[in-house]
């Protein structure tokens, strides 16, 4: 009678989707065979797409998570970066309203003499992404090829790119499918994304900012937490350093959102000014990379070290080297009205006295979205001179008829939409609310040496 | 700002996916527009298999499951059967081995003026199948066109045919998505799967016969009865009148298993003759057919009844009719022997004495497969002739040596296969087995009418 063989490496579909249905735990042989075989076009969508629901809703272990991170890490190229002398450190941060750090911190920990090879997105949903702000500065390019970004790296210390087609391509796969299948919001497969991505740039240490609030997409400190530690966990099986500190995203960071204004604020920061919460978060992240990047003893050393390369100016000049080696134009640095600027202003009013209670974040990132600041549809394109500037924060006093934000707009009919948001989205009471604390928590095996 | 627009009934099918995954209840409308868009080709597999998935872990409600099988019974053709006038009633089983009483119910009932339009299945698995059976009779054709059927079921008051491309479409699609994605296990599916297929029969009401124990495919008597209340209801919220009995499939039902074979043991019956068991079960789901068709008061009547349609010739004679008008050789019922017959037969014996203490009735079903009496993959033929007569039964005293059953096969070493599994399939202990009743329970409204 005729049986069906198989080869001894191969794995059969049916029977991975069937044993994830179940709640098997799967073998890293089954994980990496399916991730392996969809790559190369070997299992169609319609098998995986069952399988990614089956995820989503029975969950992975951590070995289970670490190998599908793993599999898909090797699913394209890893990055050798060993010839750098430095120690590799990277940031990711998993999406906020204003959230423009990076492009502080990659130049800050460089200047300290940490490489950072930073591969980014573009802006998701309602929050912003490092690519759109860097793009707001004339000429920089952030296709790179591998090439490129090692010599750029090599010039400075810090590179800034996109994702590119020989990075972890089963990514881009899966995401693609998980993006129409409804299996986006699984922190396994969260997980196993981001960190794939980040540990194909051949990097030491990692530190993690995993953004918690209404402006996150992590709504709950809970849920953020338990993300925070499946990276933190899946990482170190894989041999990284990697911290996470949940920060609060449940309001705007700084006080500007929005492409090209972003950057004026990254560098007013590089300036030694800008406002608190970023300044603030920036050093603290700052204090991780040269902590994990072997140039500081402590966090608070780091911090230091961090607050000393702003105020020299050498953090600063860290960033106008790279924009240049990246075909972007110095001069916006010296002077930012280069930027682009948008051709309107409306001012936004608070219509009562009191103080600012609260601020649907999500909302405000949406104001901008909505401006032409960030996506609708993937394929659209974004306009960098729109966005937000606000003139209040939760917990400042405000008057009747006083600015609470500035729209900077091209479309009249699209500023209108955006102002009404921001002004649902402030809540005005009559006492200050208690003030949430920046970093919340930190975790990771590191997070005692603070 | 370009905003997407929907036609007012259009549903997106990634919203019906994530509410499901969310374990949110779908509504009617959001259910059929799914089901519709995907039987129409608007919405690709992997959408549909990621919402299945979800179906199987979440489950559905009442609601979702009616409206589940009210759009896939009008995905297709719904038949018209009000120009007869008798009652129109089906039977279905949830698949066993040795389950040969749908050749048995449809003349039977016929015989005692209740019309039944039964249109019915191929093996699956370990089990059989009612086409493969009835084409082991020479000549007779189950794809009949409907208007075909249509006049057999006039002339006679009964047909049986397979499932025609113009029912339930969108079933045909979905199975063979559930098939090759791990979301066959489902009794959500099942129950809608079955009962838009019967109902699209255009019946007035179904006897279910859902089968449970070790040659079930819900082996535990509570999945049984879950899915049971599941189909009752299904049917009962479509206006029609459902009963199931849950009945045992722990051993082989009747003595013979094997598409000709089995035509020989519904001969039997029909001639007042055959196994205890399966004339028993013969009478209990005919009692049932007849009093929810309307011809007899009470199940007991409609028992008795069958019994002297039975012992008068008459539900023989009906199943002669049937096999001539649908183009079999009708001397076979007076001439066994021009069934097909197999070349070879070998005898399995018992090693020891004592009594039959159980059977793994699936282990026997799946050795009449390897015979070449089912299939192994959809596309494989079927030997009609090859089987199974089983001399002892579960109870029954047996000596060292001693007959156990008879292998009719056409290949040597497929009887070898088939016999070493009847030999560990069957259980042999020192004292009689606790007898297992026939019908474990009656669901439905109708059940106290017994």
């Amino acid at each position: 009678m005729s049986q069906p063989t198989y080869a001894p490496q191969a794995i059969r579909a049916i029977d991975v989707i069937r044993k994830k249905r179940d709640g098997v735990e799967l073998s890293r042989r089954e994980i990496e065979g399916f991730v392996s075989a969809y790559t190369k076009g070997k299992i169609p969508d319609y098998q995986v797409s069952a399988w990614l629901m089956a995820v989503v809703l029975r969950g992975m272990t951590r070995p289970e998570t670490a190998a599908l991170t793993d599999a898909m890490l090797r699913s394209g190229e890893v990055l050798d970066l060993s010839s750098l002398p430095a120690k590799k450190v990277d940031k990711h941060s998993t999406g906020g309203v204003g959230d423009k750090t990076s492009l502080v911190l990659a130049p800050l920990a460089a200047a300290a003499g940490v490489t950072v090879p930073m591969i980014s997105g573009r802006g998701l949903g309602h929050t912003g992404g490092t690519l759109d702000k860097l793009e707001a500065i004339p000429g920089f390019n952030v296709n790179l090829p591998v090439a490129e970004f090692r010599r750029v790296l090599e010039s400075c210390g810090c590179a800034m790119i996109g994702q590119t087609a020989e990075i972890a391509p089963a990514d881009r796969k899966l995401y693609a499918l998980r993006d129409v299948t409804g299996t986006v919001e699984s922190p396994y497969l969260i997980c196993a994304s981001i960190m794939s991505k980040k540990l194909a740039e051949g990097i030491d240490a990692l530190v993690l900012d995993v953004k918690t609030g209404s402006g996150a997409f992590m709504k709950s400190e809970d849920d953020a937490v338990f993300l925070a530690e499946l990276m933190v966990e899946t990482g170190e099986r894989m041999g990284k350093q990697v911290v996470a500190l949940i920060t609060d995203m449940d309001q705007p960071l700084g006080k500007m959102i929005g492409n090209a204004l972003e950057v004026v604020e990254v560098v007013e920061v590089l300036r030694g000014r800008g406002p608190e919460d970023l300044r603030e978060l920036c050093l603290e992240l700052s204090g991780w990379m040269l902590h994990l990047g072997g140039v500081a003893k402590t966090v608070s050393e780091g911090k230091q070290q961090s607050a000393k390369l702003i105020s020299s100016g050498k953090a600063l000049e860290k960033f106008r080297q790279m924009v240049e080696l990246q075909g972007g134009d110095p001069q916006v640095i010296v002077d930012l009205k280069k930027l682009p600027q948008a051709q309107h202003a409306m001012q936004v009013t608070s219509a009562k006295s009191g103080y600012v209670a609260s601020m649907q974040c999500e909302q405000i990132g949406t104001a901008c979205v909505i401006l032409g600041g960030g996506r609708e549809r993937k394929e659209d394109s974004v306009d960098p001179a729109v966005g937000i500037v606000l003139h209040k924060k939760v917990g400042d006093r405000v008057e009747t008829g006083e600015l609470l934000a500035t729209i900077y707009y091209n479309a009249e009919a699209k500023a209108q939409r955006a102002r009404q948001l921001i002004e649902e989205s402030c809540e005005i009471g009559v006492a200050p609310p208690a003030k949430r604390p920046l970093v919340h928590r930190i975790i990771g095996k590191s997070g005692d040496k603070n």
